[in-house]
């Protein structure tokens, strides 16, 4: 698929998935293009677990309240990062940019395959669902589970976000006003 | 360009670019690749200042030291984020992860339309570089330069960073050692 075209079909799926699973050769090249994600030093410290069995899937769903795109999700990768990145002594910590790189581009390759994704992030952080979750993939205490990918092929159509037009975010030489 | 083929060919470019000005639409089709990215609440709050004008990306190359791909370059995308992201009251702030996803994006239609670039981050936090780019701009005091990308037709050809494979930074259902 063409990258323009996979930028503008990328979208936030929060529907029930079919009934298929993922083959791993899909999985491997959705996370390969995690893998080829710029990072800070080239440092590429966010790892990966995909997770396709299904006891596993259905563990992770119960903790995350049973919605169905995570109870009908055939496959998540789960992102890990540092848990306290080390931004001392002049170095900078890109932890967080370089997690959020890889997203986007396994975000691009899963729209790309013909699956749906959804960003799943800011609700890790309460009620220890992180750590819960990197408990059942075996995350050592020095990594935290950062992102959850459910993917899967989407039982809707949905589109992306209306997003605002380029005059409202984006000017010429001189910053208007957002 | 296929969206793989894409990520694969993204690399931080730091040489000289050619003589060449970029088209406006070609920089208007690269934002909006970015407008295009998802952001937390789908706040879109990363905003963008695409600098085209040759006096004023001299006075950012020189604030930025003078190094060719600064220099030569015939645009840079500024890309601006809120000062002080508000996580308040139980509402976290994507504003990294925000920025960061509209950036993967611009590099990769960059990439696709032929053109170079290079994530350039951290060292903008140094020695009021962001401040003064930013003032240079007309960024307002309550936002500041998160991103800085020079874009053009690279006078070298340069291939991505050499990435660790699969196998030592990704694990089906059970994560190993990084």
């Amino acid at each position: 698929m063409d990258v323009f075209e996979a930028i503008a079909r990328r979208h936030s799926y929060r529907g029930g998935y079919q009934d298929l699973p993922i083959p791993r050769d899909h999985l491997q090249r959705i996370v390969q293009a995690g893998l080829q994600a710029p990072s800070g030093y080239n440092a590429q410290d966010t790892t990966f677990v995909v997770v396709d069995d299904r006891s596993l899937i259905a563990r992770i769903a119960a903790l995350l309240g049973g919605g169905a795109v995570f109870a009908s999700a055939p496959a998540m990768i789960v992102c890990v990062v540092e848990r306290a990145p080390a931004a001392s002594a002049g170095r900078l910590s890109f932890v967080i940019e370089n997690c959020a790189a890889a997203v986007e581009n396994m975000l691009l390759a899963a729209t790309a395959l013909g699956y749906a994704s959804l960003w799943y992030d800011g609700s890790l952080r309460f009620e220890h669902r992180a750590e819960d979750i990197g408990a059942l993939v075996g995350v050592p205490p020095d990594r935290v589970v950062q992102v959850l990918l459910p993917v899967g092929v989407p039982l809707e159509s949905r589109q992306q976000a209306a997003k605002k037009p380029f005059e409202q975010r984006a000017w010429f030489n001189r910053c208007g006003s957002a």
